[in-house]
């Protein structure tokens, strides 16, 4: 079974991170959550990184915020997808965040999400992973109908 | 064979969306450049897009500038994943573009990618397809180590 | 008589949408307000605005916020004007809206307003209306005469 | 007939107004250009806004740079709708121009463009224009289908 | 005696300009407080303006938030030195007032103060009248001594 | 006479400064200039400053890019009231020097002008002293006269 | 024994500037802390940098907020290493504070922290000390361990 | 000897870093000056790293633009100093790169110049050398002293 990794910078993200957890869940993939600091644990994290592949993981989704280095140092260290989830901070609204993940130098890929939108990282990751995943392609395209149907729903004035 | 789309909003993003085009050539991925645009021919968009599963494609890498709207108008009408590339504009050096692409709703995700940063897309794109491809797995970290010998050969001083 | 559409990208949206609502109502302008967005639920939406210059709505008012697609995307599928609002967000107070709302390429025009200011676009449909509406110009004159009135009646030190 | 009327706050503004110019003369709306400045011949253009409406004109579109007050105080001073077009600066791309004129009082709108984008400031007149003339309506069809073709017929790669 | 005169565009202002006041009030110089918008009012701001200087009055202080025209419109029909104040938004914390405020064309200079700094326009209207006014001269030096030896006082740790 | 001094923090701020020597020269205003740096030559600036008020000049015009604390650091060595023109830079289009000299805090008024906008200086200097001199004040009258009908005089179209 | 002194521009920033001092006493580094205003109390600030070398002071930590010139004035009047201390403000979460602190000219720097960031500036000050201190350098790799560690406890789902 | 380091993340990064190494020239501080990148060859980075205080090396001077990782994951696995030069860029100026740098989580320091300003990083690196360097703190006096003098011998109108 394909496997993903959700990865925050620290503990404090958690919140904003459990969105993703959500949307693993309810889509039936497996997954596993981690607090690894690209800075003030940086061993700890190359080690877990480093062992990604052979323990059957197909993609990253990592959270940080501020001077966010997380996903873009994860990505310098593994060749599997890493998606970014900026976390909100007080500069500009989580610019700082944005602007640290997103501009990454050619070569070296983060498939960026928006500003604390940990929920899109997990139906990004779904989205990777149904490429070969018929079942997981149908769960999509029945989540994606399931939106459309609450919006339908709405009855104001 | 995977394959896949790259497309842009103007003729005008063609200088910068070649730069994709040149990876995926560098890692012998089969791929198609289109201009469609979301707001001046939407029914040729939605029409191209409705048939990329069927045909083959398994990634889309879509460039747009300004009030951005096509890479999330792609994500709203296919189940593959979408791959951003935010053009450069006037306007604080394109970040109408960026916060376009990226800020997308909860539900509909597009991988965004650094301002102008089509290489990145074309090797984001790689690594979502080498997830099922060990050849195309082994290209990548082919360029990898290219791309760190090259830094090693720089003589400074 | 000629009527005008409030659609909102998000049931989220409605507080700050109800002040065109409230507008639309003071100067005996017929409107109706839907929930539709422009990526969870485009065949509805596309279906929606197909029908609008055939039920004699002239004026479309549509909210959005962070990726902001919903005005731009409704413009691209009727001649119809469009006037956008952009919904606040965290991002630099709305800024993410904005850009994403204004910045439309030529060819498709979005009227904006201000940041949240759904009242404006109220009144902006309103402007449009009385062009061809001598009653519907009457009351736009005695409500901006309100205005100054409330202001000289305010006393101040 | 019905008449549009192109304002500029200074003549360094005319190449980017000249554009909506060309719009205009391509669908056949009667219009004039006026270069009036908000603060430097303040007389000079309230006179000339108090006669718009007795001479047919039935929309303005007023660009203006920097601390662009020109669309904001032209709507303070009629019941006409008022299009604004930011002109670029080098503050931000024309972030100063944009917020001037977008982010006006409730009870004074101001329809406004994106940074530069005089050509949709003559698009969005027409549309306006076309909910009570079939014939202009069936023009900007016209336009936006030739739009649509243009996309059409490139050929890239 | 010399006056001082305290324009605000809207009502909500006032806890702000209200800290105007009361350096005045400290340095004893004689002043009004108005509320009056370039926008929504443009005759009763323009009648009052246009009196200022015959009664008496010798620098003027005018704050406005948003699309804050109402400092530029009134340097525009007036001689007098012109005082602004950026009220406070939650665009970008005031930037949309600021820029509107401060990038005023060349032929029309408005003394722009910090985002909701009150008390600098009334210090700054005071410098101006110290030219010609020994008196006030000597208030704003035992002023400036008082705030020096209040952080003299201070004492921490 | 009354005296107005120009002082610039670098000899590269000069071609900015020149614009509002050239006002001050057109209104017959005597003035000098100097290149004087808070942070390279501090001793030097604080020693010309302190000398100004007794060599009879009334008003303090100061220009600064980046970390732009020239006029500050003047404004608290004086009484004179200092206008602050923020020279462009690249960051933001002179975001930065606006900033660092327009959010003086409570108690150290700056007069801020338009980013590169020395001419607005001069004119605000003028405004300033004309308050007790009837006939620079007639100057100023004959210049905004002159700029209304240079507007007047543009034919277009 | 080498010393720190961590100064602020206003009693406000107090709270920010404790997190300076609280890791100054982990790490055993002697310190004082003072409210000194580069614009308010300029010749007090003045005559306290003066002696700082004498005292045996080897590190300056400087906070301010707004038009932040107090840790740029200091490096202009000392040669010992100022770090900057950025404090948050309502301006795009403090990004005045942060340009007027960072963006110095050529020959005068200013060690810059992130916005708030006054734990970071008493670890910089402690790296400069231990260059020559084997004891205090042992102590931050303690610290550094013990941040590891603490990321390495985290137990999440 | 002391010894200094300047990395710069690419080679497009020279002509700004360069002016480190004038500086460090004229001081008469020895330096070595590397190519290394933290995303594109990370092994090689982390290897150069470890062995710098070994070497004699105190103050390490990093470079690096867009997301700017490399000051930060430098200071993650070190215990020098460590200064960091944001690299201009089109977004904004350089503020992705200065965000990127200076927004460093809580526990690890990056001692952040100005935008591109590589010069007053050789100069935070002798101010910190100087600390325990008669010899050269004499040289940054002389160098201060000089730049004083440029300033007075300055001749303008």
């Amino acid at each position: 079974m394909d496997k993903v990794t959700v990865i925050m910078g620290s503990i404090s993200d958690r919140e904003t991170m459990e969105k993703a957890a959500e949307v693993l869940d309810e889509l039936g993939i497996s997954y596993e959550m981690k607090v690894l600091s690209a800075h003030r644990s940086p061993d700890l994290l190359f080690e877990y990184v480093a062992q990604l592949e052979g323990k059957g993981f197909k993609v990253i989704i990592a959270g940080a915020g501020g001077a966010a280095h997380l996903p873009g140092v994860i990505a310098s260290r593994t060749l599997l997808p890493v998606i970014g989830v900026p976390i909100e901070t007080k500069v500009m609204g989580g610019l700082d965040s944005l602007l640290s993940i997103v501009q990454m130098p050619g070569g070296v890929p983060v498939a960026t999400m928006g500003i604390g939108n940990a929920k899109n990282a997990a139906l990004m990751a779904a989205r990777i992973l149904a490429i070969n995943n018929i079942e997981l392609r149908k769960k999509l395209e029945n989540y994606r109908e399931a939106m459309a149907q609450k919006i339908k729903d709405i009855k104001i004035r």
